[in-house]
C-alpha cells in the first residue's frame, strides 16, 4: 500500500490522481490533501477520502473546513499547512501538482523528510532545480516526472545514464496558434487560446502552451530532471501529441514513449514505479489516430521558447525572473491588458533588466522573483490597453 | 576488444557488419568468416582481414581460396567448415547474417561453445527457436537480433521483463505493393518487388517483404526472442519505415525506437552491447522525413502473414513447414514460374498437408524441412506457368 498526499488536491492534476487512487483501492491510499482557495471543493474531498491532514491555503476557509471534516482528520492552513501535509509521517509520496511558486517550501521539505516525489508543477525546478535536484539526490530521494514529456522521457531513459544521450526531444502540440502567422497574433484573444488542440488544462498553462512558454519551462526542468545541458535539449512540434517525449542515444538511435493524451497515465506511472499496472484506459491505436507530423519549432512567432532557452544559459536567478515575469504577463493578457506578443516582450525586458544572482538560498530565490514580479507589473501597467 | 566472426560475410549483412568493424579498430576485430558461394568476394575479405578461419560453403573452392589466403587464415569448407567459424576459440560474436537454413548447425554448436549470437538469419528462430533458445538460455548465452524489428524490440524492452508487456507491434513498411489492389497483384512480376520503397535487401528477402511474409517471419522469431505469444504480438503497416517496432507495456503505455533505415545501426547496437558507442551515420531528423503513417496490415491481399501466424499457433514443425514451402514458392515467382498470388496458395496447401511433428532434434525439423521443400515444389510445378 503506498500512502498519498497531493499538494494541489483539486486541480485538474489533482483530480486525475484521485481518480488513479480509486481505481487502486488496494495499493494507493489518500492520507493528506492540500488546495490553495477551492474550499469547498477541497471539503468535498475530505468527507469522501478521510485523509489523516488537510490543509487549505486560505487561512480564513480553515475554520469551515475543520467543522466538515470527519473525525481523524486534521486540518491545517497557510504555508505551514502545505509543509505539514507533505511531511506527514504517513506519506511515502508526495504528488506536487499545485500550480505557482507556492510549494516550492514544501517539497523541500517532503525531500527533507524522506518522501518520494512526484512532481507536475513545474515552477519548482524552474525556480529552484539546482536545490530541489541536490536535496533529492543527497537524501536518496526519488523525483518521478508527472508531466507528459518528462514522465515520457523517463520511461525511454528506463534506467539508461547521461554517457548513452546525446539529446532529449521533448514534443509540443504547437498549441492552438501554431499555424497562425505573426500579424494575426497581435489580435489574439484569450478565448482563441483556451481551445487547446489536444490537452486540457488550467487557464495559465493553456495561455504558456499558446506562448510555447510552457515548452521553455519544461526545457528547464528537463535540465534539472535528467541532467543535460540546454544545447541536448531540443523542442519538436508535434501538433498530434502522441509522441509524448523521445531521447536520442549515443549511436543515433531514438527510443519515443507514445500513449493516450491523458494525465492518468503518467500519474499511474509515478504512483506505480518502479512496478507497473494494467491500463485505466483504452490503449492507444496507431492506426486510427491519423499520421504523425514533426516540425521545427517557430523562434520568431514564439519568442517565450528562446527566451527560456536564454534564461537556461544565463542560470542563477534568471530563469525564476523568467517564470515570474510570464506569470504577470500572462495574467495580464488573460484579464484583456495586454496583447498576445507583449508577454514575449514584457518578459524579454524583465530579463534584461534582471541582476543574476548566483543563490542556493530560498531567501535568494524568493527576493528574485519579487523583484521580477515587482518590475514586470510595472511594466505591464505601462503597457495596459484601454480596457 | 570483442573478436567476431560472420556468417555471410560478402552478404548484405555481411558486409555492413564490416563497415561496422572498421569505424571501430580498437574496439571489433574480424576472427571469421563464412560465406556459401561468393567465392571471389570471400577470398577478398579474407586477404583485407586476415581471420583466423575462413569457410567457404562450396567445396569446390575451398582450394582455390586457401592457395590465395594470406598465412594464419585457416581456410575450410561445407557444413563441418561453417561449425568451425562459428566455434572458434577466439570468438567472442558470432553473427549469423547468412540467408537460408544452413546455420542452424552452426549457431547451436556456437551456443554450445558459448559465443554471443547476434543474430541476422531469420530461419534459425523460424525451424528451431525452442531448441535455439533453450539452449541458449541453459547456456547462458545472449542472443541478440539484429533485424531491425527485433532490435528494436531490445531496446525498447531494455530488460523489461514479459510481465510488464502488453503487446510487440512490429512493424511493416508494406512492401512495394502495398497499395495495389487483389487484381492488379495477379500481373505483379518480380522486377516490380525487387523496388523496395525503404530498405535495401537481397532478392528473397524482397519477395518477402513483398507478401508480407518477411513480417511474419519476424512474428514467429519474436514470438521465440521475447517469449510473447503470438496472439499477443501485433504488425502495423508503417510506409516510412521510421519507426522500427514498439512494445505497448501493460499500462497503456507505448515505447518505440525510431532511426534511419541502416542496418549499421542494428549491428552495431548487437555489437557494442550493453555499451552504446557513438553514431556512424547522421542521424534522424524527423522534421524532415514527412509524416509518420500507420495502416492495419491487409491479410487479405495478403495472406502469407495469416500463414505465418498460423503456422506460430499450430506449432511444432508447422513453421518449417511455412518456411520451406515460402522459399520453393519464392524461388518460382523469381524464376518467372508462379504469379505472385500463387506463393501464397502454394504455402497454404503445403501447410494443409502437413503432418506436424513435436520434435525436438535437428533431424526432425530437416525431416520436415525436406518433406514441405518436396511437396511444394511438385505443387509448383503442377501450377508452372508457360515460361
Amino acid at each position: 500500500m503506498k500512502r498519498i498526499a497531493i499538494l494541489g488536491s483539486t486541480g485538474s492534476i489533482g483530480t486525475s490522481a484521485l481518480a488513479v487512487i480509486d481505481a487502486y483501492p488496494d495499493r494507493l491510499r489518500v492520507v493528506g490533501l492540500a488546495a490553495g482557495r477551492s474550499a469547498d471543493a477541497l471539503s468535498a474531498q475530505v468527507q469522501r477520502y478521510r485523509p489523516a491532514v488537510a490543509a487549505i491555503g486560505e487561512l480564513a476557509a480553515v475554520q469551515a473546513l475543520a467543522a466538515a471534516a470527519p473525525h481523524g482528520t486534521r486540518v491545517v492552513g497557510g504555508a505551514a499547512g502545505l509543509i505539514e501535509v507533505a511531511t506527514h509521517p504517513d506519506v511515502d509520496i508526495l504528488l506536487c501538482a499545485s500550480s505557482g511558486t507556492t510549494a516550492l517550501e514544501a517539497v523541500l521539505a517532503a525531500i527533507d523528510a524522506g518522501k518520494t516525489i512526484a512532481l507536475a508543477n513545474k515552477e519548482v525546478l524552474v525556480m529552484a532545480g539546482e536545490m530541489v535536484t541536490t536535496a533529492a539526490r543527497a537524501r536518496g530521494v526519488a523525483l518521478l516526472p508527472v508531466d507528459s514529456e518528462h514522465n515520457a522521457i523517463h520511461q525511454c531513459l528506463h534506467g539508461r545514464g547521461a554517457g548513452e544521450v546525446r539529446r532529449l526531444v521533448l514534443t509540443a502540440s504547437g498549441g492552438p496558434f501554431r499555424a497562425w502567422p505573426a500579424e494575426r497574433l497581435l489580435t489574439a484573444r484569450p478565448e482563441d487560446a483556451l481551445r487547446h488542440p489536444t490537452w486540457q488544462m488550467g487557464r495559465k498553462i493553456t495561455i504558456d502552451s499558446a506562448t510555447l512558454m510552457n515548452k521553455g519551462l519544461e526545457v528547464i526542468e528537463a535540465h534539472w530532471l535528467f541532467d543535460v545541458p540546454a544545447n541536448r535539449i531540443d523542442v519538436v512540434v508535434h501538433p498530434q501529441s502522441i509522441v509524448h517525449s523521445m531521447v536520442e542515444l549515443t549511436d543515433g538511435s531514438i527510443i519515443a514513449q507514445l500513449g493516450v493524451t491523458d494525465m492518468r497515465l503518467p500519474i499511474q506511472y509515478a504512483f506505480s514505479y518502479p512496478d507497473r499496472w494494467g491500463a485505466l484506459l483504452p490503449p492507444l491505436d496507431l492506426t486510427r489516430c491519423g499520421a504523425l507530423e514533426f516540425q521545427p519549432p517557430d523562434m520568431e512567432r514564439f519568442p517565450c521558447l528562446r527566451l527560456a532557452y536564454d534564461a537556461l544559459v544565463a542560470g542563477g536567478t534568471m530563469p525564476v525572473a523568467l517564470n515570474a515575469a510570464n506569470e504577470i504577463a500572462v495574467d495580464a493578457f488573460l484579464t484583456g491588458r495586454l496583447p498576445f506578443p507583449a508577454i514575449a516582450q514584457v518578459i524579454e525586458t524583465t530579463l534584461a533588466a534582471h541582476d543574476v544572482q548566483r543563490t542556493d538560498t530560498l531567501a535568494g530565490v524568493r527576493e528574485a522573483d519579487r523583484w521580477a514580479r515587482e518590475y514586470s507589473r510595472a511594466l505591464t501597467d505601462s503597457l495596459e490597453l484601454p480596457v
